[in-house]
This record gives C-alpha cells, sequence and structure tokens, in this order.
C-alpha cells in the first residue's frame, strides 16, 4: 500500500507495474508468468467482455464452449500451425494419477478443436455460416511476461467463423476488424490503426492476419487485437467439407479473430499518467465518487445525506456512482486512492462547501488545472457530459499523441535514429522482401506492425534495399 | 439429425442423451470426458449466469480471476483438501517445451490459490471480509462421465470469501446456499430441499458442507450447488492472519460455494418429456417462436409482415420472440426442432388464420393439450403472463412429483425395497454413524443427500441399526 509510483519519463517500464500495483488491478501469481486479476482490475474486464460482447452478437455470432485441453494427435494437423504454437504449449501428461496415453495440449488457440467440429457439423452449404464466439482462458508458455501485455495464462475472445464461399470469409475479417477498431476507439479511448501483417509477423497456419495497432505513451506499438483469414488450409487439414450448390464437396474457408487481457495493458499505457491509472469514463467500474469532508461528527451526517441525494440523482441517469463514507480514511487519503484507481471525476464536499450549496469537482484527466466550484443544484445532470467530453478527451489526447510522433523517412539512417531512439512510428517503403524486414529487426528490432488500411501503398524505394517498394508499413518497436 | 427420441420409460439414461443431442446443447469432445457446449446449450448457461451473477453482487461480492495452473507444493498444504482432489487432477509437467521443475495442477477448485493470495490482501480486520467470486473453468478426472451430469472439465463459478468472526462467515455460507435456492427454484423452476451433508459427503478440508438437492423425473437425486464452511482449515494451511481488533493476530474464517454446468444437466432431467427439451421461460434462449404456414409465394409476404408484427410488439414487452422464416425447411419440421428445443410457446400463422385475424397457440408444457386459437389483437400482451404461468406449472409440476415421490420410513427392509428399486427419497432417522451410512450405500448405492433445514431432527430410531436417532437425513441414489 502507498509505496507510491515512478515517474514515468524516469522508468516507463517500472511506473507500468507500478500503476497497476497501486491501482490494484492485477498481481503475480505463485506460477510463474501467470496473473491474479484483483477486483478492480477484473471490473474493467468485465465493461470490456459486456461492450464487445454486445457488439459480436450484433453481427450476427453465438457464444459457445469448446474444451481447454486438445489431444496431441488433433493439433498437429495443421502443419504450419503447430509448428508456431507446439513450443510454446503446456502440456498435460498425467490425469487421475495415472500417465495419459497421449499428451494433452492446453489450448494455446483453439482452432485445432473447433475446425475438428464444424466438419462434423457442415453437411451442405444449407449449415453455413458458422457463426461462434468463445469467452475462454489460453495458454502460452512465455519466458518474460508482463502483467496484462505478456502473461502466461490470459483470457480472451476467440472467433471462429466457417464460410461457403472466399468473399465472404474475407468481408467477416474486416467486419471483426472493424468491430475491434470501434472497441478500443469508442470504449477504451486508444485510436488504432487498421492494416494487413506482413508474412512474418502471420498467425501460423493463417493466409493473411489483420490487425489494429496502437502508439503507448512511450511511442512503442501495441497490438491490441488480430482477425485472421485462414483460407481454406484449416479445412484442408481439419476437412471442413460441404456439399456446395452445384451438388460437389467443396471446402469450407475459415477466419479466427480475437482480442485478450492485453487491452488492459494497452488501456494503462495509453492513458495514465504520473499520478496513476487514468480511466475512459466508458470502462470505468465507477465514474465518480464523492468524498465528504468533515472533522466533526456533528457535520457527518447533513454531508452523507446531501452526497447520497447527489449519488441517487447521478444514478437515476445511469452514472455509476459511488460514496465513499468510510470513516477510517481520512479525505486526503481518499483523494490520493481514487485518483491512483483512475476514477474519471472525484467530488470533494465539506462543510462549507454544503452551505454555499456547492462541491468541489475535480476531473481525473485534467487533475487539479481542471478544479473547479460546481453548484449542488443540477450538478449530477452535468456529469453524463463530463464523462462523454471527458472520454473525447483522451481519445484526441492520445490520437495527437500518435499524429505526432509518427514519421513519413525515405532514408534507412534516419529510420535508424528514430526506431533506436524510440521516437516513434516510422512510415517507410517496403520492397515485400523478408530480408529487408529481418535486417530492420536485427538493426533496431522494431518490425513491421501492419500495412496500413489508408495510406499503406508504396511510394518509391524500399528504405532498406532501394529496390522498388510494394508497400508502405508502419514499422516500430513494439510490446 | 432427427434420429428422434427414446422413451424416457424405455431407456432413462439413453432419453437423456437423446434429448441433448437433438436439441443441440452439447456433444462429446475428443478428450475422454470434455464436453463441447453448443451455442443453444450455452445460452441458457449465459442466463443462468446472468441470473446468478446478478444475485451474487446483489449480496456484496465482486469477481475477480485466479489462475488455472496450481504448484503442487501450494496445494498440498492443506492435508484433507489435497488428498481429496489430488487423484482426480490433470497435471501439467510440461511448458514451453521442457518438463517443469515442479508440475502444475490444473484447478480441480480454487481454495489453495485463492487463500494463499487472501493471506497477502489482509493486514487488520478492516480488510475483511474479502467477498469474491469468479467464473471458470476446472478439471477434475472423471472415470464415468455424463454431459453436464459430471464431465472432466466443467464451467462454474466458485465464491471464496474471508471473515473476521465464525458467525459471519457462518451467516455467509446460508446467505449463499439461499441465492442457489433462488436461483434453482426461480430461474430453474426445479425445487430443491436446502441441508447440510453427512462428514462422508462433506467437501474435502471443510468443517460443514450444505448443499441444494433436486429430485430428477426418474426419483433420483441430484446435487445442484454446495456451499462450505470451511471454518480455519485453509486459514491455518494458508496463514490467513490479520490484525483483530484486540491487536492480536487472528485466523480468519473462509467460506467457498460453487454451482456449474450440471444445473443443466438437472434443468433437463426436471422438466423434459418424450417429445424433447422443455425449457422453463426465464431461461429459453428464445421464448416464442412463430412459424408462419404457406403454400404459395404470394402468401408469403402478408404472413410475415403480420408475423414481425407480433415479434415487434412482444420484443417491446421483454419477450425474447423468433421469427422462424427459413424458407427450405417445411412447417412441420420447425414444429418439430422447436418442440425438441423446449422453446416455451409455439406461434403458428398460416393463410386461413391471419384471414380470421388469429394464430394457433401451443404451450410446450401442455402440447397439443393447451393448443388454442388466439386472437392476434392483444396476442403480444398476453405473452408476458402465459410465460409466468408456464414458469410456475414447471415448478409446481416437480414440486408435486417430488412430494409424491418421497417416503416417511422407519423399517429398514422397506427402506431397500424403496431404494433398490428407485421409488423415490426416503427420510428416515440415522444414529449419525459413518458404518450405518455405509452399509446403506453398499446395500443399495443410495447415500445421505442431506439433513434438511426442515424436518431434518431425529423422530426416533436409526433405520440402520436401531441405536437413538441424531437426524432425520434424505436417503436417495443420486446422479
Amino acid at each position: 500500500m502507498g509505496k507510491g509510483l515512478v515517474k514515468r519519463s524516469e522508468d516507463y517500464s517500472r511506473w507500468y507495474s507500478d500503476v497497476i500495483r497501486e491501482a490494484e488491478l492485477a498481481e503475480h501469481a505463485p506460477v510463474k508468468g501467470c496473473m491474479i486479476i484483483r477486483p478492480y482490475g477484473f471490473a474493467i474486464w468485465e465493461a470490456i467482455q459486456h461492450a464487445l460482447d454486445g457488439m459480436i452478437k450484433e453481427t450476427g455470432h453465438v457464444n459457445a464452449y469448446f474444451p481447454l485441453m486438445i489431444p496431441e494427435s488433433l493439433l498437429t494437423k495443421e502443419a504450419e500451425h503447430v509448428e508456431g504454437f507446439s513450443p510454446e504449449c503446456a502440456v498435460v501428461t498425467h490425469g487421475g494419477g495415472k500417465k495419459l496415453d497421449e499428451p494433452l495440449y492446453i489450448r494455446p488457440t483453439s482452432e485445432a478443436i473447433i475446425c475438428s467440429t464444424y466438419a462434423k457439423w457442415m453437411n451442405s452449404w444449407r449449415d453455413l455460416p458458422i457463426l461462434i464466439n468463445q469467452w475462454a482462458n489460453v495458454v502460452r508458455w512465455e519466458m518474460r511476461t508482463r502483467l496484462f501485455l505478456r502473461t502466461t495464462e490470459f483470457l480472451w475472445q476467440e472467433g471462429h467463423t466457417a464460410h461457403e464461399t472466399e468473399a465472404e470469409a474475407r468481408e467477416e475479417v474486416l467486419r471483426m476488424l472493424d468491430v475491434y477498431r470501434r472497441l478500443s476507439e469508442e470504449y477504451l479511448a486508444m485510436p488504432v490503426i487498421c492494416g494487413v501483417k506482413s508474412p512474418a509477423e502471420t498467425f501460423a497456419g493463417a493466409v493473411k492476419t489483420h490487425a489494429i495497432e496502437a502508439m503507448m505513451q512511450d511511442r512503442r506499438a501495441l497490438q491490441a487485437g488480430t482477425s485472421h483469414f485462414l483460407g481454406q488450409n484449416f479445412a484442408r487439414a481439419y476437412d471442413m467439407q460441404f456439399q456446395g450448390r452445384s451438388g460437389a464437396r467443396e471446402l469450407a474457408w475459415s477466419t479466427s479473430w480475437g482480442v485478450s487481457t492485453r487491452l488492459i495493458g494497452g488501456l494503462i499505457m495509453c492513458h495514465s499518467d504520473d499520478e496513476g491509472l487514468v480511466l475512459p469514463p466508458k470502462l470505468a467500474p465507477y465514474q465518480a465518487v464523492i468524498v465528504p469532508i468533515y472533522r466533526k461528527e456533528e457535520e457527518r451526517a447533513a454531508l452523507l445525506t446531501a452526497a447520497e441525494g447527489i449519488v441517487a440523482e447521478g444514478r437515476s441517469l445511469g452514472i455509476r456512482m459511488r460514496l465513499d463514507d468510510r470513516d477510517h480514511v481520512k479525505p486526503g487519503a481518499k483523494f490520493f486512492e481514487w485518483e491512483k484507481k483512475g476514477v474519471p471525476v472525484r467530488i470533494e464536499l465539506g462543510p462549507r462547501d454544503l452551505a454555499a450549496g456547492k462541491v468541489v469537482l475535480v476531473r481525473r484527466d485534467t487533475g487539479k488545472a481542471g478544479k473547479e466550484d460546481a453548484p449542488i443544484e443540477g450538478l449530477a445532470a452535468r456529469l453524463p457530459g463530463i464523462m462523454d467530453d471527458l472520454q473525447q478527451s483522451l481519445f484526441d489526447k492520445a490520437l495527437a499523441h500518435r499524429l505526432e510522433n509518427t514519421l513519413d523517412l525515405d532514408t534507412y539512417e534516419e529510420m535508424l535514429t528514430v526506431l533506436n531512439g524510440d521516437l516513434g512510428f516510422v512510415n517507410a517503403d517496403w520492397c515485400g522482401g523478408a530480408e529487408c524486414e529481418a535486417k530492420v529487426k536485427a538493426d533496431t528490432t522494431a518490425t513491421i506492425r501492419v500495412i496500413p488500411e489508408e495510406g499503406g501503398e508504396a511510394r518509391g524505394a524500399c528504405v532498406v534495399c532501394g529496390k522498388p517498394g510494394t508497400a508502405r508499413p508502419v514499422w516500430a518497436r513494439a510490446y
């Protein structure tokens, strides 16, 4: 409790851990690389789930549940897929006190089990499309882990769909990428770039991986969601065949797409400041907290009555309000606590305020600078507007930050300076060759984040080799 | 598809599987004992989750998430607990391509990981109570599995709480048992008996296990939820200590409680009939389905317009409506399908009905006997009342079934006849001895389900040994 936070400028990585600890979002579990998501952090995940689950259902999908454990023989059917995932799997070798005949892999993702099941469900083209999502935990063995950003076990949703035609599958991939863009931008207030991954960064077994990428405050990139066009690769491996309209057997076209608890890591790094977490109102467990300030017991009752009135009014307008009436915590400590927890609006109410019919209202994003005296009359009615404004401000600020720190470059020398100095995203032409991409990675650790949907066309020569460009990707170091 | 169902009277066990298959609720996974919960089955689980999550939060709990994998050394700290669960665990021995230094157990339940974490969170009595729930998957190796009722992996919620005093912990245990009773009776329409388990059936490591027990249509019992008073056993094993009000270090008192996807098995066996699934309206993914009946294309448009009007009106009243406008499926096949899927109300609308301004309304519970012509005018407005009535009818019928098949017995001979003949629940005195309980199990496979909160007091002599009774439990064969 209360160890305080290091400044972003001093140690960005430690600051990130400090924000999580001080806001009580999560902590390390006894199992290496795993995390415990604490109630306050989990409430944010529930808000994300609620928003996204609604969008997934609105776009015609239903939820289901497939098993955690996958037989080795099933996982290994898609060669590229198993090559990509098998080395990072957790493997169950014993069950019920006995050694198993066949090892079971804890799902790192569920294409294998889901596609092999869909194969049984599709007889004719009338059974398509199959549009299913699941909310689940997955395990990928990680050597270097960070809370939310990269953990051995994480929570996610994974959508898996099967279609009659290639065009429908490609359309689905873009539809869900756009759902992820909306989730990021409209709920997390985190602007993202939509685009396509290079072959080196494509999902194991996919034909094409689309992604949304965001810029964090330290100008590094975060892949926040992916949507994969799997072509007929998994259909071939798992026998997803159906009788087509012509009567002939056809292979289905499939997709998969997912976002995870990693989004919470992005949320933290996108908006939080040296005082702690900053939450976009749409995802904040509490949107406004009222702290009554009294020294004498006889002041207490009147303040609580007034505060309860504001809470009730706010709630009736759909604002998630909390009255912090704890007696054993001093007001200053409460201010500090809710600041660290990123609550969008703090309302302070003391005896003098009450006598004057006002409160002190403090916005989390503007802090002391935005502190104002606000009349109690009409206060609750102002809150929805303040929430909208704060939500939009966070988005605008993050977008401005990205635009300011995105550079259009045409020389390799400049690119090295920018990427090695963590100075931002670089837009620069690429010939499409794996060698040039590998050279940049070797020289800077940066990778092609995406070839953006907008502005991704080549303009000139590959920044590495000088051959004609085939695309103009976004290059950056990434989490 | 369409293999049809065996009758309950012919083969109850096969009937159960048939209902699940025909309603597309779930199926067996490639991993022995695991299941795939199909979208229609999962929608029922989501409805249960939604109802229960609300009640869990209303009673002051918050959700969080703890890891799937538990180090062996942590699990083994509570001796009784590990003895009970260790033999049925799935064990991860390899991760990231290497053999692990210490095996990791897939959680069979999460007391170990959660209590050891709470120990870090509690410093003083002010940090208590800790009231947390998690929705998770757990794995318990099972030799004989049945979809929903007993699967190696299942979904559940597990609440874990820590308290300052014994009285608070005991109160919590009863509060959550009552939440489970309400969930079962008010949502699943499944009457339950609340009571306490015998020591032999008590949760490994608990002081006292409370449970809700329901009677299925074959007169066997189903344990539908448990709430455990853990005393200070887990506090001692996992060092859950805090500074008490007196300043001295004290051990916390803890509880845990859970219900699982097994509830869906109970739901099926409690209400369904030889035609298939019967769903209580509160948990039905669709509460009313409209099937337009037309032979000629020119009849189609007018019927669909009228049907859409009813759907819109029903939805505005909060009814989950579905218009089945599939062109390639004949009306009769649709009737059959929705019947098998247990939709509470079917509305048939043909050209003659439309001309007469009416529909044919069929309740799933009463079927042909309850078929009626209903005017379109005012139809939607009647639906909420029909849903309430149907919900109540299912409960009443199930309760009557249990009461009719519960026998008060005082001789062991009668008890053997009833239990071996699956003739119902038996209320009979028990001396409290493990040997008498074991003898009944050996002679009949029946067990003490609970010592009921109401009517559980001894009346005379132990039905087995003749010594004075200490309680009057409910004895039954169980799933």
